[in-house]
Parts: structure tokens; C-alpha cells; sequence
């Protein structure tokens, strides 16, 4: 574990994406709300959320820093494609981009899960599911010089 | 939460793989051994062994059942690629698709974790690095008479 | 902790009940799908189940059990109260009403923090709020002959 | 998860209460220490605490804080009931009712858990046991104009 | 991760113990019940049981396993020194001694936490403090001919 | 739990140490990199550096604090024994002893995990493996003037 005692403690926000391949029935079935399971985004935006805050247990060599923003947003981008955004912020001796990604993939593992039934061939197999296209799009750290709100 | 109350406790197995694209500099620096923070693949297949025990609470409708086996292997594959396969197995009333998935992708995350240093360009952004092919490569599930082991 | 190595594992349900008092603006807010945080129902839900698998570390003295349905219902029962109802359902050689009372108490919970903006007083008080009536209304476990399904 | 980005890190407290429902008998027997469990209001209140810290993975849009300070305590208020209070306290960006209510219902679930027994009728249901009354009893926010201790 | 899979399930027990060194004065007031924090056997056993139930995540190489039981005794063998003895049982495919000595080591360092105050000298250094002989003292594994109770 | 609400954040460092006794030819085999399992003391670092993190819920009455540094090192003493040290940093209202104890306990436990094929005798037993020798090396706490990196 980095050594992060003498780093300032000063204003971070990272923004991730990454998408999930899944099959023209599913992505429908999907925006017309008949996923048996329930609502899509709104539970792997739950479980997203939830997973920024275990980071630190699921990546060993990341610190506990206190968040103080998570955001997904979920987006049919094409008649194959969901696209998954996330943004965290904290005011932490350390960046969030593990955050945001971590946010990414378990909202994409979630969306999965979720529709895993209309994307099984008859041999229980998932010849056309895919998450890919996982990144950092942006990191920000603001020096600020005085020490707001701490 | 689905309703697995009468399916029968059976022998399954789960295989999923992806991949996390690098720069050149940094699969050559974890070939020699040369990273920071540390052994890449055992920090990162510790880190994945672990979070197949945490899918129940990263995916909030999955069921907790009692894993038998995890395995995760690392392999560069090009100048610019690695791969992670993990497999899972368990005897119990659901599969473990969900668990290689995680496996996976939390293996694929510590990496990224591992070499951030090395990753990034002088404005502190991530512009090479992608988690991509994040499948299921096959999914086991074996009925038998017997009820071996049980 | 309880010993329960020679009990028998048996098919066990169990189902409890609980009622959180709003005030009517809320309530009304709730069911136009206005709530600032959400859809209330489906993540308090979420939150409900996860914590079903969450009863061994809350309860000091429950046993971690293989958990194999989780429910959980939201009705809005009168002008000022809203009603959650848990269905656990396991397998076990121990009973789920805790995991059915967990349900339903972290389902109230959520319900609170997720509403809690509209529930503050301008002193920042919760002079109407109140979570109450939380019980068990039924305990059943099937003494079956054969070993279903393990 | 609301952005608490730029609010300011002040002192915060928050108090809670709840009762429990008993039968004589139990109550009796919870004075006298005879409950076989062990020290029913010890072990609830160990919970309790530890149920504060878990507060931002029970409740998935709660902020992780850090929490400086946790009381609970018990009194047995009439011949059929029990009232638990609990207090909360921070130096954070954000309101500790939550982690009060938290602390205030596992408590309550722990006492319900720890004398079971003793609660049941012969066919194993629950006709008296109820948790009631559990509301915020007051929140306070002080704004202090020098940073102390941070 | 050793495989498992293909393990019985059978009854298995094992016991645990190891020891505190404390100083005279802090035995005194762990036997007349004086330490501020609490009834420190009653706080540590709690923890300790708890311990147990974590072990999956603790230990990274352990699989998650259903407990049936755990005891964890105190008994002051000296006038410098607690012995701490763990049980633990269930029935299973992998022994349960790693889950016996998380129990006495996570009540060793319970005891400790409980009475720091007494036991540091005036420099807040712990020059007496030791937790020592660890062990495993037995470990039983039962395969019975029939599969009762699964 | 104490409330440390008024107390200063502050650098705070704590060293502790312990030992376990293993068998020569575990000693060999670990020295070697023979061990099935994997690499000893990697895995047990990545083990000891997540406990740390998990102190707030093993220790139910430890804080939730930010970690900022968390170092595990192992040493081969004797031909019969180990030596672990962890080294932990924070700044924050209250001290790491208790961190770098359970860092130090949970190494020594998953080298145990790791090596107990080689450790058990032909009945299964452990008749030679011991933890001892667990204490606190040395605490540090810096009153700084100015609140550096806050």
C-alpha cells in the first residue's frame, strides 16, 4: 500500500465508462420494462453505488477514503450496446479512478445478471454477451489553496 | 431474487475470461518483476479468489452459496494484452457464471490498480488502458444419479 | 451461538411484516415517482434483500444458512403509511424469521433515508416519522421424508 | 447518492429510540440474567455499534463517515417492554440520523434474536413480539467557526 | 484454492486456544467488572463468534463453509494471563481449525482493545502486553455411513 | 466505544510484531517457493493489508478511521521460525495499535492456511505450530502545529 500520509487532502472526481454486448431482444425487453427480474438500471445503479464503497475490500492496496458523490447513468446506445457512466468525488489524500471504474463493471456485471436469462442459448451458454470498451475518461484533482470545507 | 428453493443441488462449473490492454513499458516492467507495488498476478488472483466470495453482495440478487473451487490464471498474450481466465465450481441449487464474470473483472481491475503509475501520461489520464472480451467461455452443470459427496 | 450440528436440514419460510409512518405530501410524492433519490420501492427492495444475506454479521448469533428466495412487497396501506412485507425462504438446519424481520426493518430504513428530505420539520427534526409494527405473521418448516434436492 | 461534495466537515449528533413488545416471562427473565444466550443487553449493544459502521452498506445511498462516537441503552420501560436509545456522533459532511435509527432497530432485532425462545408459542409463531416506536428524537448540527481538530 | 468439489460433506470440529499476558492490576479489574469499556469476556466472545463467520474473508484461500457452532471460553489462569478456548463445528467439505484459531486470535486482540488504557505505561507503550501460545488442540472429523440431516 | 469527538487529528504511527513456530521442512519448502498453495508471504501480506481495513468490524469497538499507509514484512528467524512486522500510519483522532496487531495475527494465520498440508501430522493434528510472541513494538503520535495535508 502506497504511502499516501504526507499527500494533501484536496478535492478529486473521476469519470468511467464501459459497455455491455447483449442481444437485440434483451436490449428491448429491457426499455420496455419487462425484465422479469425488475428494473435494470435503477438495481445495477444501486449495486454500482454500493461497490464504490466496498473498493478498498476488493482491491487490497486501495485506501478507505470517505465519498462524498457516486453517479451511473445507463444509456441504450445501440440496438446491441448499453453504455454505463460513472462519476465519483471525495476530498482524499488519494484519486478516485478505481472508484469509477469499479462502479462500471459491477453496474455492468449487474446488468448481466439481471438479463441473463434472454441471453443464454438453449445450451445455457452466452455466445453473444460482452462487457468491453472499460476506461477511465477523465480525472480531475483541484489544488485548491484553501482548505474548504474540512 | 429468483426461487431456487426446489432445484436440485447439482456439480456445476463456470469459465470467463477478459482481457486489459497495457502499454508496452508496463507488461515488459511485470514480466521482469519490476512493479512497485508488488507481484501483479498472485496480488491480483488473491484479490479475485476473494471477490467470487463477495457476489452476494455485489450482486444484490444473487444467491450466497458455497464455493468449491476457484482458479485464476494470468498470460500476456501480445505485446499490449493480458488475459485472465477464471473458473469456478460449486454443488448447489444455482450456477456460478455470475462468479467467473467477477472473477474476472476484479482480477482485471487490480491490475489496472497494479500498474497506475505506469499507465498514465503526464496529465495524470489513462489514455491506453481498456478492460475488453469479458465472456463466458462455458458453463457446466452435471446432473447425477448419485448424490456424491452430500 | 446455538448448536445446531445434528438438526435436520429442513425446507423453512418465514414472513414478517412492518409500517412506517409519512406524512401525507411524502406519500403522495412517493407515488407520483417524485422522490428526488428515486425510485423508492425498487431500492429499498435491493437494499432489503442484500440484507437478508447480511443477518449472520448484524445478528451476532445467527448462523450464516444458504438463503434460496428473497421478497419483498411495498404497499401504500393509507394516507400516512406505507407497509413492507419479507418472504425468506432457505433450506437449513435453522429457521429465517430474523432474515424476514431484517427484510422488513432495512426495507423501512431506506424507505426513511430515502424520503428524509420531505420528513424534516425546518428544524431539521423528524416530528412525524415512525417505523413500527414490525412482527412475524407466520413460521413454517416442512418436515419433508425424502431429501429433495440435495 | 447525493453530492455532499461541498459541504462543510461540523460536528453532528443524532438520537434515536425503539421499543420491543415482550411477554412477562421474558422480561423476568432478561432482569434476572437467566437468558440462555447470555447477557441480552451487552450482546445487542456490541450489534448495535458494529451495525453503525455497516450503516453505508446497509443503507446503499448513505455516505461512508467517520464515526467518533456510539452509546445504546437500555431500559426496561414497563412489565411488557423494552426501550433502546442510541446516539451517534461525527465531524462529517453529512447527518448521522440514519446511523442512530440503524443502531436503535439492530439492537431491538438482537434482543428479539437472543430471547426467541422464550417468545414462541407451541407452534413456533410470534403472537406478542413487535418493535414499535422507533423514531429520530432529536439531531443537532453545530457550526463551529474554527476547525477544531482537523 | 484447494478443490473441494468432489470432498464429503461430514461433521467436523475443532478447538483452539491461546493465551494474554496482562499486567496484575488489569486481571484485578477484569475479574471485579471495572473496565470502563464493559464486560470485556462478553464483548470479546462476541466478536469472536462474529470472527468466525468472516473467516472466507479473511482468510483469502478458505472457503465459505455453514458453521453449526462456536463457543469461545475465558478463563483467567494466572494472575498475568487469559486463557482463550474456541469450538467450532459444521458439517462440511474442509476442516474448521482455521476458523478455531480466528476465534481465539480475534478474542485475544478483543481483550487487548478492551483494556488498552490499563495496560499502557506513561509513554502509551504496551511493555507487558503479549498474546502467545496459539494452537490448534484437537481436530475431529466424522465420517458417518449415513448422510443425516442434508 | 470511546467518543473521540474532541480529540485532534493527528499523524499517528504503530508497529507490532509476532512469530509463528513452524516445522524445518515447512521452513525449506516456504524458502524454496515450493508451497502448493502459492507464495507465502505475498498472500499473507495482501491478507494482513485487508484486515487492517476490516479492524472496525473485528474490533467492535475501534473506530472507523482513513488509513494512510499499511506495510507487512516477513522474516525467516530461525530454522523453526517466522518473524512478521506491520507497520501502520493514519491520521486521525485515535492511535493504530490495534491495526497493527490484527495485521500481524491475520499474516500469521494465512501462513498458517498456507502451510498446514506440511504442518499436520499423520492424525491431523498440529503438534508444532504455535503463534507467539504477538505485541506492539512501538506507537507514535505527532502533535503537529500546523494541520498539514488537511
Amino acid at each position: 500500500m502506497i504511502d499516501i500520509s504526507s499527500k494533501d487532502v484536496v478535492f478529486r472526481e473521476a469519470r468511467a465508462e464501459g459497455y455491455i454486448r447483449l442481444r437485440e431482444e434483451t436490449i428491448r425487453l429491457i426499455r420496455e420494462g419487462k425484465i422479469e427480474k425488475g428494473d435494470v438500471f435503477t438495481i445495477a445503479k444501486v449495486a454500482a453505488i454500493q461497490a464504490v464503497k466496498k473498493v478498498p475490500e476488493v482491491l487490497p492496496l486501495c485506501h478507505n477514503i470517505p465519498i462524498t458523490f457516486v453517479d451511473v447513468k445507463f444509456q441504450v446506445v445501440s440496438r446491441k450496446r448499453v453504455r454505463v457512466e460513472a462519476i465519483v468525488r471525495t476530498s482524499a489524500r488519494t484519486g478516485v479512478e478505481m472508484e469509477a471504474l469499479t462502479a462500471v463493471v459491477v453496474a455492468l456485471l449487474n446488468v448481466w445478471d439481471l438479463v441473463k436469462k434472454y441471453e443464454k442459448d438453449e445450451g445455457g451458454q452466452y455466445p453473444w454477451t460482452v462487457i468491453e470498451g472499460v476506461r477511465v475518461t477523465s480525472k480531475i484533482k483541484e489544488q485548491t489553496n484553501t482548505c474548504q470545507g474540512c
